[in-house]
């Protein structure tokens, strides 16, 4: 079966596989690889990681034998029943101490699981995020490593040597127990898809109401990228709007307006009502692709549902332009306010202790959504542990209030002109609720106390004291107690 | 055990199901009852229930015992276990062809699984959707019952004698097989929650930007009741608004803005995440309620986050109510198409024939959505069978398109003003989305090729083809076939 050369062990040779494979080689770390598809591991090693010291492994058996002990076997295989099967191939070849862990975009649910079940196998299980994409994985992706603690020791020194680098600090930590890491990956996903969403709607104010062309608007992400915005979304956008087809077109009209969305969007969601927290941007991020993918259903209603019939006509347009960049950027502070919010309440749902600026700084580099920006998050988390929101920060206290007047600009420049813009409108209202200290939910409660019996509770009593108003004269004084219709 | 002769049997006798009780016979129908706290039976015997023919069982047994075969027995307990331990408690005392009926807020998903248990045991089971509240109980409730389709001849003529009327015509049909009666009931209550909202939201432009009092604003909604917003949730609205607490004071003033939720508004939103449709206004109510339910953290956030600095200023102030106006209908309009979007991927999913005209003559009249609106709903289905959405109907595009203008004015007050209309703007964003041709998801798709290889369709190309474009000049050709980042 051969020695046991491997430092590292990894299961799954699509594109991210690959690549972290071939990052840990740089890093002096000798691979051995394994896949399904057992062709792939010698086309591997004939074409990409020629030259490298990755070894071979064609058999599950033999990739066990050819790891030092402890092994650290890390599958990359697609999320779902294919990580419980190689788990229960993977069992019968491990000794006490060695650690498997699951690169892929797991739920933390089934990471909470695994955890468990393999522990009680006397082994030790990490679900971890890996963010960055292809090149992340190459050059330094942000790892996000959670399950088994004593898991850490063995794999700390590998995970922080691969991992990107902020300031020379490595973009991975420990995050917590059972599926804290899986969970902090998803709301990481989640809020990459609002930061997405909203990059696509200042594109399309830009675009519909500014009039710009495809040239300016990448100069003006490329300007944007120089200020509080600098981040890897905004970065790429600019090149993306630059580049163009083989015909000299700018390549993004050819690219069809149809997203596609995998689990962690929606699970990021799901989370947020399990735990009564209103991510309503990452919500609205991920309705606004499902209704991009009704393509057909868009065309067709295009010519038949009427826009806005006046014109809308902006005054400057270096203001306006200016405008839609602090719409962006207080948007994305409400959002990350949002996904924090969503962070703290699950860590007392799941009694994990998520270290929060270490989560900023996990994200600060490697992953899709690093930004300059995220420096900013963990010094607030840093300077004050306890603070109850991002927005209470006095960075970004003061950043939203400069941002605010441009920000309510664009987005009543969207209503006008017939232009989409949930995320923007959404952080918008959550912002103006927030800092509402009467919202005009007493309506809601006497409704609901009207048709339901619900009571409510009032303004000039002690809460936890409940109330019943006879509103009609006619209904009983009978509550609802037990029966809510 | 006392001789057969209940008709019908309810157990249960919290408000709801009292009032269902003396509804059921005001029509004639003898009704056997029990409760789980037998004392309360008799307590119903001696009060609200004295001088009918209201029949009382202090046992299982004796329920059962006292019903005409076949049985109907009807559950009226708090949705979850209550329900299953009562199949338990009901089943040794039935015989081939009785009916388990459950009409309690139960989550379709249990309706599915409790159809299948029942008639596994001989039996049948409806779960039934029961709304109207404490009045609509006692004096006819929208009825939407779903299950065993050999029980509906069994309580058809019960179940449509003591449902509200509409037109003469029972606001209660039969509505498909295992959980599609509480499915139906929950995207019911799902919009309930959006209606109430949109009130909020007028209520709020009114008071905080309109500048009205609480008088003009009862009679503002007053007025709105005689127009095309004609609905029960106005009336009731207008009502409350009038209505003076013991010291003259405004009631609603008294009431503490901090709304509860229950599980339906929750489920909808999951069940639209489960079938990719952006059901957002009713997404943005539930986050509403939850952002409303943090009193204290607004209070304290109030006093430090700024709002507008300049203050804005209406143009006349009835054309300004009028646009609130639009706003609201507008908004309600977008509401119900994307709940009827739902419950057509709904229907798709789980095989149900759901009869879609039925569905709004059901809640035309007796539930709490109870509106002339829905009479047009019913028009817009029954003239198109295929109807693709309801914003594609002539009557409601037409509606929508006079109305856009106020809506658009009401969206961009808010914004300029700092009151948060999270429906508002919702509804308007998915407006422009669902008319929008070319959406900016474009870039979207660039970005996620970029970072992470996920391919894209092109506009020039047939769909179902998908492209990959080396951005970057760097990366390889390899995509992302089965692992996702």
């Amino acid at each position: 079966m051969g020695e046991a050369v491997g430092d590292f062990g990894l299961i799954g040779l699509a594109v991210m596989g690959q690549n972290l494979v071939l990052n840990m080689n740089d890093h002096g770390f000798t691979v051995v690889v394994f896949n399904r598809t057992v062709s792939k591991v010698d086309a591997f090693l004939d074409n990409e990681a020629k030259g490298t010291q990755v070894v071979g492994a064609h058999s599950i058996a033999e990739f066990c034998a050819k790891l030092k002990r402890p092994r650290r076997c890390m599958l990359l295989v697609k999320a779902g029943s294919a990580v419980d099967d190689f788990i229960e191939l993977l069992l019968p070849h491990l000794e006490q101490g060695d650690v498997i862990i699951d690169g892929g975009n797991s739920n933390y649910n089934d990471s909470e699981r695994r955890t468990k079940y393999v522990e009680s196998k006397g082994l030790l299980f990490v679900g971890t995020g890996v963010s960055g994409g292809e090149e992340g994985a190459r050059y330094g992706p942000s790892l996000m490593p959670g399950g088994s603690a004593a898991a850490w020791p063995t794999i700390q020194s590998i995970f922080q040597s691969v991992a990107a680098k902020s300031d020379d600090e490595p973009c991975c930590d420990w995050v917590g127990d059972g599926g804290a890491g899986h969970y902090v990956k998803m709301v990481h996903n989640g809020i990459e898809y609002g930061d997405m969403q909203l990059i696509c709607e200042a594109y399309s104010l830009l675009k519909n109401v500014a009039g710009c062309s495809h040239e300016e608007i990448a100069s003006i992400f490329a300007e944007w990228n120089k200020t509080e915005l600098d981040s890897y979304l905004i970065e790429i956008t600019a090149n993306i709007l630059a580049h163009k087809d083989e015909d000299g077109s700018p390549m993004v009209d050819k690219i069809l307006d149809k997203a596609g969305q995998k689990g962690t969007g929606k699970w990021t969601v799901e989370s947020s009502l399990d735990n009564a927290v209103p991510v309503t941007l990452i919500a609205e991020a991920v309705f606004a692709r499902q209704l991009s993918a009704m393509k057909d259903e868009r065309v067709a209603a295009s010519s038949q549902l009427a826009g806005p019939k006046a014109a809308y006509k902006i005054g400057n347009k270096d203001e306006y332009i200016e405008s839609v960049r602090q719409a962006l950027y207080a948007s994305k502070i409400c959002s990350y306010a949002q996904g924090y919010m969503l962070l703290r309440e699950a860590a007392k749902e799941y009694s994990w202790k998520l270290n929060l600026p270490a989560i900023a700084l996990m994200w600060r580099g490697g992953c899709i959504i690093r930004s300059k920006f995220l420096a900013n998050i963990r010094d607030a988390f840093t300077n004050k542990p306890d603070l109850l929101n991002l927005l209470l920060d006095d960075f970004f206290k003061q950043a939203v209030d400069k941002a605010q007047s441009g920000w309510r600009e664009a987005v009543a420049s969207a209503a006008y002109s017939g232009v989409p813009v949930p995320a923007f409108s959404t952080a918008l209202s959550f912002y103006d609720g927030y800092r509402t200290a009467v919202l005009p939910a007493n309506i809601l409660q006497a409704q609901r106390d009207y048709f339901g019996a619900h009571m409510y509770e009032r303004t000039d009593k002690p809460r936890g004291e409940w109330f019943h108003t006879n509103w009609t004269g006619t209904g009983g004084n009978i509550t609802s107690s037990t029966y809510n219709a």
